[in-house]
């Protein structure tokens, strides 16, 4: 996102926060992001830093990218730093375990300022594409039309799409929930049970989603847009997403611990899915796709169990 | 359709009406289909003949699988031989050139009997998968509660759960424009857009159907469930299908004619996209995606400036 931003504004100077001093130093020194793009050259306004007062002094914009689970620590020891009018975009994805928070939620608690300003970016966008300049559409959503107009000027080019929206909800909850999808996607891959199951699992996936979010007052056409049903599809007939390789791995019978353990990176969905069954509960919603994923999660189920008890189910009028 | 059937019932006598000598003998000599699944055992009673008239003696049901421009001029011949009330459960997929016909108007005025009991079944159901017996979802759609009941008995099994519904409309237009879309998502795969592109495009294409199929009197949910946005995945984002192909090719620069003279079996999508202009000006419904197609197939337009047009849409607010 960065490279993007800094493509698209040669006059700006774009800094990245991060932790590792040899990814600051071959941003820097060469121009390339040694760890996640060791092949893309970046343009030369990206600039990374390890510093965070640094980074967010004179910001115009944040673009927050720490996973879900680890945003309230570190934000609230950067809070210091940031400006109280300055806009937070987020392109976290998921829900705070045991709190239920949504990044809408945690940004602002964690900085203690209910007033900062937050958009949320969303959309399907695999980052290594958005690299190679191929056409990519997204969605920017925020309680302040103003805010979102902004974003949008910010990044919409030649290569990118953004549509505004006012439903941070809906963007939430979709993008949240989809990581949960994408285990179930990666189960049915890791099964063989073919592509006539995947689609229906997508599409049973993409209801429950939309009840959910709908009663937790989201619109529904945020639901089947870009944001919801469009990366939603990305991510599970797709496979690319560390979320769909933790299912492909569960249904090929490799326990939960094995691959979490294997793993260098976050699966947003695996935490997700805690809140899955609460959330149900809550909203009085059936999720039956989803919370499966939840009990698998929990070892409360095998995968195999799940799709005969998905198919067992009684067979109904369409709603 | 008929192996699955005729498994599930093994009491029932289940007659398939072919064209080809060769394919019927092959089928009731050897049990197998030779032309289509000749690695699949068929069976026993499944029973294949050529005539129309000892097919259709004393059904119960018939599945029309004609395709749907040469539905009108077949039903016409058989017409005579056809129980006033026999069901027909249509697995065709199109809406017919010039009169906009779909299969639930063109089986009864074929038939000259408004009164033909008339089923849609639909959803995404590769034909090699349910031979394999791999779990499938589909939907039974009629006006007539019974009658979609009694699809569903017939159908349901442990592999296959049978959804029913009142909305004949939405799932016959999903099922037509599906094969639109299929075309526009091989033109993405065939000009190598990637990924992000194909889920946006997908997203925006069932957004479409749905603001057309609702207007023609549709319901919202037909449109997001698996006859609607189920099945259109399954055709964008798994190449196996005809219209995908033909997307494939155009995008890769083929001429529309030569593509079509290459191929041995029908691609409705590209009879069905000529109806896409006429529907989104008589429904008053804008289609950017769909229409864009209908325009590459009538040589208006290049693949590329296409995409060109479509990226270069004013970026809006989303609804």
């Amino acid at each position: 996102m960065a490279a993007h931003v800094a493509e698209r504004k040669a006059q700006l100077e774009v800094n990245i926060l991060v932790r590792d001093p040899q990814v600051c130093r071959s941003i820097n020194e060469r121009h390339r992001n040694c760890k996640y793009f060791p092949d893309h050259q970046l343009p030369e306004n990206v600039i990374a830093t390890t510093d965070a007062k640094a980074a967010l002094m004179g910001a115009d914009f944040c673009f927050h990218a720490v996973p879900v689970q680890f945003s309230s620590a570190f934000l609230e020891e950067i809070a210091a730093f940031v400006d109280p009018g300055l806009p937070f975009i987020s392109l976290s994805k998921g829900l705070e375990l045991n709190t239920l928070r949504m990044m809408s939620q945690i940004i602002p608690k964690a900085l203690k300022n209910p007033r900062q300003p937050f958009i949320v970016l969303s959309g399907p966008s695999f980052a290594l594409e958005l690299m190679k300049k191929l056409p990519t559409a997204m969605v920017v959503a925020s309680k302040d039309k103003k805010m979102a107009d902004a974003v949008q000027q910010l990044l919409a080019s030649r290569n990118m799409r953004i549509s505004t929206s006012s439903d941070v909800t809906g963007v939430e909850i979709a993008g949240a929930l989809k990581n949960v999808l994408a285990i179930a996607a990666g189960i049915v891959d890791g099964l063989n049970l073919g592509n006539n199951s995947m689609a229906a699992l997508v599409a049973q996936g993409c209801s429950e989603i939309r009840w959910l979010a709908t009663k937790m007052g989201a619109k529904s056409t945020t639901l089947t847009g870009l944001s919801g049903s469009g990366d939603i599809m990305l991510t599970c007939f797709v496979n690319l997403s560390r979320n769909r390789t933790v299912g492909v791995r569960l249904g090929s019978g490799e326990g939960l611990d094995d691959i979490l353990s294997s793993m260098n990176q976050v699966a947003e969905g695996v935490s997700t899915a805690g809140a899955v069954i609460t959330l149900a509960q809550k909203y009085k919603v059936k999720m039956p796709v989803l919370t499966a994923v939840a009990r698998i999660i929990d070892k409360e189920l095998t995968p195999t169990k799940a799709v005969y008890e998905l198919m067992a189910l009684p067979q109904v009028e369409e709603v």
